[in-house]
């Protein structure tokens, strides 16, 4: 897992470009997510915050805990890594910040800060640098819009990756009912297949680096499926369930989604019913994913596909949202964003159905925009025939 | 997994009257771990904002994305819920939620927010609610210093877990030389003690519920031990070896840690050398954890054990933290935090020495202060001759 230098190189003069633009000295970097993208550096994230200083100048500064320095070095952080001791600290990670710009002459600078920057952090840095005009940028959610081909790469390899989680899931219940073995609980499977996932990693990967997680997944059945972000449970899969796997997974943090609706047995009619809406929301849906058109009219195309099945009733949520460093992100495939879609923007397509007491029913790719049609990264088969786990 | 009414009217109770003696009208909980410790609400965190307006009247309303509106129902939630559709929305949650409390005649309030709201988010709220005097409080972090009977009854089950996933991990070690086998790398030896975990999770409670996780662990050795906060990596493990298994667990949220330094073979005079060193600043400061100290105090007295040992250039990290709802909370077992501990208060109690190029040295518990001597929840043998792997 890495990306070339160039890839950091491009992404600086990009983001230099911008911050120009907007006016600003720098931009102070806190997301582990920003991190990541904008220098390679990968950390386990507590209380203690890593500042990153990316000047308009070309200056690449990382501020990090003591106890992350060598491991910065080890990664080849493309930055020069400065260090405070510790969280709170009798002098504080603010203040030695605030004395690094100083002796860069920026203590007047005109600063950007992203907006998932804590508020009392930023009350903080206030105070240590009374004299800085701080601005809210969206330069780098910008940059990150449109993905780089080196990172298209990763984005592959991780959707191969969910594939077969979705594959190592449907095989676990396969082999219950085959031996004749109790089914597996939502907990055994999420279990599974994440374990899955992360084996694929650690087995392919030479340097296994993450900023949230390898591999991730919901899993839930029956009834429980009917709570689109439901935890897993220790409930058994019952034959008749309709089962959803929500997985996710990600190389060098560069995430994909791979979600089906599995059905135990032969699909009821409801069933039917359900499935082929959701799968039709979806086809439509992703086709619609083209060069030019806004999030809000593709997400509206999307969900009136089930609005029109007259089952308006039953959306709990969008079509979609960006993926990439971070597993959501911007833009957001829903009626509130106007953001037009651009050639290398991946984009999650999962729209879905909720039925409570009865189930859910969710079809979801990670899907790149390009010049011709959208290309769907996860193929795993969506058909209902295909999806059904004979019992 | 579930704690009684009791506890929630208890925390209510206490938190109201810390905002009546702030002269709050109420505080504005958008935590994670804040919602989950005040209202029982567990769910999957994502950009869409969850936003429990927890009135100094008593009031408590939960507005949450429509995706989740059955599932805090179906959790028993302890608050009135309401819904906006979908973020970033044609009205946006903030907008949803300025109704909210226009109709509650609070649009003039006073109302509390925690420093840890994005400064995006409070820009947003500023903009829909201008007359509101917006204030940041430490109110509900300093309810939480001190664990509730009935949290710590939580606390000590994930202990108990924690301490076997340590024994897990070392029986993979074990069995691996006793077969013959190569020997695990260290993301085996994660992926081993977490699935130990999650199982043991699924196996005893009934309804698994979780702010972030409910095991994990990092795993490094070797020279890769030497990073305190290293990610694990496909490095197999080696006859020789110093092995830190840095394992964390969490019942209803409730967390605790529990790390152990291994030596894989005869443990070398270094080895020897800073084991001890380490071993013995551990029951130092962990034995300090008492009623009336300062955190400040505490911790210099633990650190001071490896500085005078002559290995001041080695530490890498304070001595520990507060441990609850999140992982790392308040108070700070670090020079810079003067708060004094009260029975009650949980701490992780973890000194290490760190060798560049040879391995780290680590021994947590998680300690609970109590009016006698302070009490280890996490109870794995601590001794080098008990850590140590034959082979």
């Amino acid at each position: 897992m890495h990306l070339p230098v160039d890839f950091y190189d491009g992404v600086a003069a990009r983001l230099r470009s911008r911050l120009d633009d907007e006016g600003l000295d720098g931009v102070l970097v806190t997301h582990p997510a920003d991190v990541a993208y904008l220098v390679g550096f990968f950390y386990a994230v507590t209380e203690r915050p890593v500042y990153l200083w990316f000047g308009t100048d070309g200056a690449r500064l990382c501020l990090v805990p003591e106890l992350d320095r060598e491991y910065a070095a080890a990664q080849g952080i493309h930055a020069e890594v400065g260090t405070y001791f510790e969280y709170p600290g009798v002098v504080t990670p603010e203040q030695h910040l605030a004395a690094e710009l100083a002796r860069r002459g920026l203590s007047a600078a005109r600063v950007g800060v992203t907006g998932s920057l804590a508020h009392g952090s930023l009350e903080r840095l206030r105070a240590v640098l009374p004299a800085v005009r701080w601005e809210t940028t969206s330069a780098i959610a910008s940059l990150r819009l449109v993905k780089q081909p080196a990172e298209l790469v990763l984005h592959r390899q991780a959707a191969a990756i969910c594939d077969e989680m979705l594959a190592a899931g449907r095989g676990l219940v396969e082999d219950a009912i085959a031996s004749g073995r109790p089914l597996p609980t939502e907990g055994d499977l999420a279990r599974h297949v994440i374990g899955y996932g992360t084996d694929a990693m650690y087995s392919r990967y030479d340097r296994v680096l993450y900023t949230t997680k390898l591999a991730g997944g919901l899993v839930y059945a029956g009834p429980n499926s009917a709570h689109p972000h439901g935890l897993p449970s220790r409930r058994r899969l019952e034959r008749g369930d309709t089962v959803i796997l929500s997985l996710g997974a990600a190389v060098l943090s560069r995430f994909v989604e791979s979600e089906r609706t599995f059905v135990i047995g032969e699909p009821s009619d409801e069933q039917q019913r359900y499935f082929a809406v959701t799968r039709r929301a979806q086809e439509v849906g992703t086709d619609a994913m083209t060069v030019g058109r806004t999030c809000a009219s593709v997400n509206a195309e999307c969900l009136d596909v089930i609005r029109d099945a007259g089952l308006g009733q039953r959306l709990r949520h969008r079509q979609g949202h960006g993926i990439g460093v971070a597993q959501h992100e911007a833009p957001w495939v829903e009626d509130g964003d106007p953001t037009v879609l651009a050639a290398g923007m991946v984009l999650s397509s999962e729209p879905g159905v909720y039925v409570p007491g009865h189930g859910g029913y969710r079809i979801s790719d990670t899907v790149l925009v390009t010049d011709a049609v959208p290309e769907r990264l996860t193929q795993y088969p969506r058909t209902l025939e295909e999806n059904v786990i004979a019992a």
